[in-house]
């Protein structure tokens, strides 16, 4: 999974029909993880701009948030309220 | 899911059987994506060049447009009409 | 999907019993495509070296291929002949 | 899989149901792999800050861990504790 | 598929009940391959250190190697013993 910043959304109205009812929002990973890059997720647990929350990818986003058959491949599970050692080298 | 802007179109005549009928439109991720080059896309919702996508990619590309049992890895699941911190940094 | 030039092939006589018979190109995506490295995609439409062609990877080319049951994550699925946009910037 | 080292972990109270009870680990992969930032892993062996561990990702880390239906995409699977050549050129 | 060459192996005593009995090599991309960087991959042909080989990444190392169930996202599946134009520009 990736820890990143919700730093945005993203609204289309014209979309495969899996899609109907999610919130796309925009997270930016943080500087020290693998992905590099803005995703794509879609929301899975409320999470609201400028929260630092959890990323799952690929098949797990689908498979893992009730949406199996929809065309996701990320969702925010979990919304980040502790850590250690996540910003240091 | 990763947002972007269809640039082209590619032609195969000679293909797998399960392409069929598809389009597959070239779409360039927005410069802030994790995604920095360019991905061919199945097109599933009618987007035309220059326009503003979302992307699903791996399974969910398959799986979510009712085409699981073709060799597509990614496909053009919606089309963007409005966002919030898109381009912002 | 990943839009490449057939490159070369290699042959590994010593080999998971799920690969007999099938032949692996050397695929070198095009410049702007987000894969930048060779990928070694096994051959479901007759490629030939120096081919322009469209790769499928992941789990895509496995079940789209016909091959489920076999090790293989990537495949080309087409031999482009015609494109718009896809060299310009 | 993906050779690196625990180095913190984070903590999610709001998250999707299929992670609860799951412990989320910071993974720093070592230099010379293909995965060059951290990597958030469920833990599956009781792994600890500091050491050096086995990482899988994708859907082998959901169904090799008995966590098929969660939003899992890496996992922590093994604890290394002998190695040839792993940090040489 | 990705081209590499096994440049040592891993021990991990402690580790998923699913990846018992298995060998963990470390694979070096050649590199010119999309992949840049160090794969450990599980060894299905008897693999040895210095041997160029394919390695396949993803649900197709699981399924493909008769480990449907085991955390293993890369295995080594041919030993290359022939190529064409594999280090060529």
């Amino acid at each position: 999974m990736v820890v990143g910043k919700v730093v945005g959304s993203v609204v289309a109205t014209r979309k495969n029909e899996g899609l109907l009812g999610s919130k796309f929002m925009i997270v930016q990973p943080l500087s020290n993880m693998e992905a590099k890059g803005r995703i794509v997720a879609v929301d899975n647990v409320g999470a609201g701009i400028g929260e630092i929350v959890l990323v799952a990818t690929g098949s797990a986003a689908r498979i893992g948030c009730d949406m199996a058959n929809a065309p996701v491949d990320a969702a925010i599970v979990g919304i980040v309220d502790n850590s250690i050692g996540l910003m240091e080298d």
